[in-house]
């Protein structure tokens, strides 16, 4: 597949400098039309029947195996969660943390990982997002290291290898702005939780949660989908490997949206989107301070002279499209395989104007 | 608006008998166009920017609205949640239960109650779902009632009103199979989850949970829609109400698509679903033995003289579409507002052939 070609798929970059993968990635046409043919199909055939919920189960197990591929793991160990926030309340609930629990975290992190962790009532140590503080701050009442692989605020890309060496410590991973960005080697990893919706073209909320052994976490939110059997008082026979943490129903359209939107991806997406993530840099740097260091990420945060909400509403007004990072003085471009040397032009432009 | 009228919204019905909504109920044309026109708008003007947000949560406070509106209580009591499955385990895990605790529930439960109510590891008190046996279940240890409005599997009701008054406990109620089928009135009643994709005719999963006092049920599994602002170590200031137990991002498309859904529904809709299951069961009383008792619900469940999966395999067949209720020798009819004589009679004579 060409550039031109891949890029022809998704219909919002005809018209904007769609630089906002980072909160939602641009859609693909064909995306939207596997959504909806099973919304026409649910509307004219109704939703149930032996067929319906047997399709409905192996298209979970489809999607289970193509979350599977973006993270190169066995499907076993994925769980089917909405979000990267129920991927981390998951994992949090179920490995029983208490108040004489330490948990290591960095001063970067995204609500849907600190709210559920602060829930826990686990002591929190809070340092800076970098590798040396982290592994300075495990004490013998660590439990977990809880961080995001690639920060959504700096674009800074954590080495979770050498977190995971040096550390011997469970490590939960929030992957929102690094599945589908850039390539995810799991390693040793034991919970990595990835959005699809970003970087991953899919239709919002999707997403994954890889778990290395599910006997080490309780199911503390069963759904229906955890279960191969049950008793009258709700004792059940949780599923094989990591499906026991699948969260609930999706839908056929969805689902089948989600299985269109990660089969659009080039094999070559990584290699072109680091591209396009340093040329965005390049032509930034002339201009403002960029905050992201270079080589971690397909972000590209930056801090503009002026206040960062009016850079933002005046580049929209530009038709380019990336936001602002509050309270944090950034604005932050979010750079995919489909962004072109003309869309990161039209940043620079309006970013100089 | 005529019974014509209101049934010609559901193109599923113009083929079928389709007698599921204890499943997934018929959708209106109108529900998928609004998916639809809101999908398309994502595919060309992507999915972010200030206005899409703002667009997005004023889109939950309606439906939030809509929701409100079924139940008769104020949308400051409703939180959004995916499923009745959410909308338990959010409130079984925010009580705090312990293994020193009794629950009071049911042999006639769904798992999305019973699964995450055994995770809690309270003790679990099962009986016959009936209010005598119910209240002689209750101990000083009792901590909560748990159990469905409508019981998914015989269509029995519950009297709430009585298990309240006479227990003086809190209740949690399961109403997947009540709300939009019956009149709901929470009345005392302190937690009430319900489906929308079923009686509702949303699509799927959707629902909602209402909580009487937001303060007496702690947050164990926050998402970023359940925060008016929080510091970096995760602490938050929860939104006021029932709102900080909103599971997490619900999409626009899916939004838009469950207000149009909650907006199908005639003002009549409650008389008439009620009249024709009577209906269904003077039709079916000839031919099998009906286990729901009279004027409970919306449900017709019927124990066949034959295996009740080739029955219901042989009425799909003939276009008539009910559901088996495995382990328990049942067939379910489910009898919307929408339903005809025609359907009815079809039903018939399938069992009957």
């Amino acid at each position: 597949m060409t550039f031109e070609e891949a890029r022809a798929q998704l219909p919002v970059l005809e018209r904007l400098a769609y630089l906002n993968a980072g909160t939602n990635g641009p859609l693909a046409r064909t995306t939207i039309e596997a959504f909806e043919r099973e919304l026409e199909r649910d509307l004219a055939d109704g939703r149930s029947g032996t067929g319906y919920i047997e399709r409905m189960l192996a298209l979970r197990e489809d999607v289970r195996s193509a979350f599977a591929g973006v993270l190169r793991v066995d499907p076993s160990r994925i769980a089917l969660v909405e979000s990267t926030t129920r991927g981390c309340a998951t994992v949090l609930t179920g490995l029983g943390l208490t108040a004489e629990d330490e948990v290591v975290t960095t001063d970067q992190e995204h609500f849907g990982l600190m709210g559920p962790l602060y829930a826990t009532g686990a002591r929190i140590a809070i340092v800076e997002a970098d590798e040396d503080a982290m592994l300075a701050a495990v004490t013998p009442r660590t439990k977990l290291i809880a961080t995001s692989h690639v920060l959504w605020t700096t674009g800074r890309r954590l080495d979770l290898a050498r977190l995971k060496a040096d550390s011997g410590l469970p490590l939960l991973i929030d992957g929102a702005q690094s599945a589908g960005a850039i390539p995810v080697d799991v390693g040793d990893i034991d919970f990595y939780t990835v959005s699809a919706q970003k970087w991953l073209c899919a239709p919002d909320p999707a997403g994954a949660l890889y778990v290395r052994d599910a006997e080490l976490v309780r199911v503390k939110t069963p759904s229906y989908f955890s279960q191969d059997a049950y008793e009258p008082t709700g004792a059940f026979t949780a599923k094989e490997g990591a499906a026991r943490f699948d969260a609930g129903w999706i839908g056929i359209p969805q689902l089948s949206a989600i299985q269109a939107a990660l089969a659009t991806h080039p094999e070559w997406r990584y290699e072109r989107a680091a591209q396009m993530a340093a040329r965005c840099r390049e032509l930034l740097e002339p201009l403002v301070e960029v905050a992201t260091p270079p080589g971690h990420s397909t972000l590209v945060s930056f801090r503009p002279s002026g206040d960062p909400a009016e850079l933002v509403a005046a580049l929209h007004e530009r038709g380019v499209i990336v936001r602002e990072l509050p309270g944090r003085n950034l604005v932050r471009a979010s750079c995919g395989w489909w962004t072109s040397e003309d869309d990161l032009q039209r940043l620079a432009d309006g970013v100089g104007a």
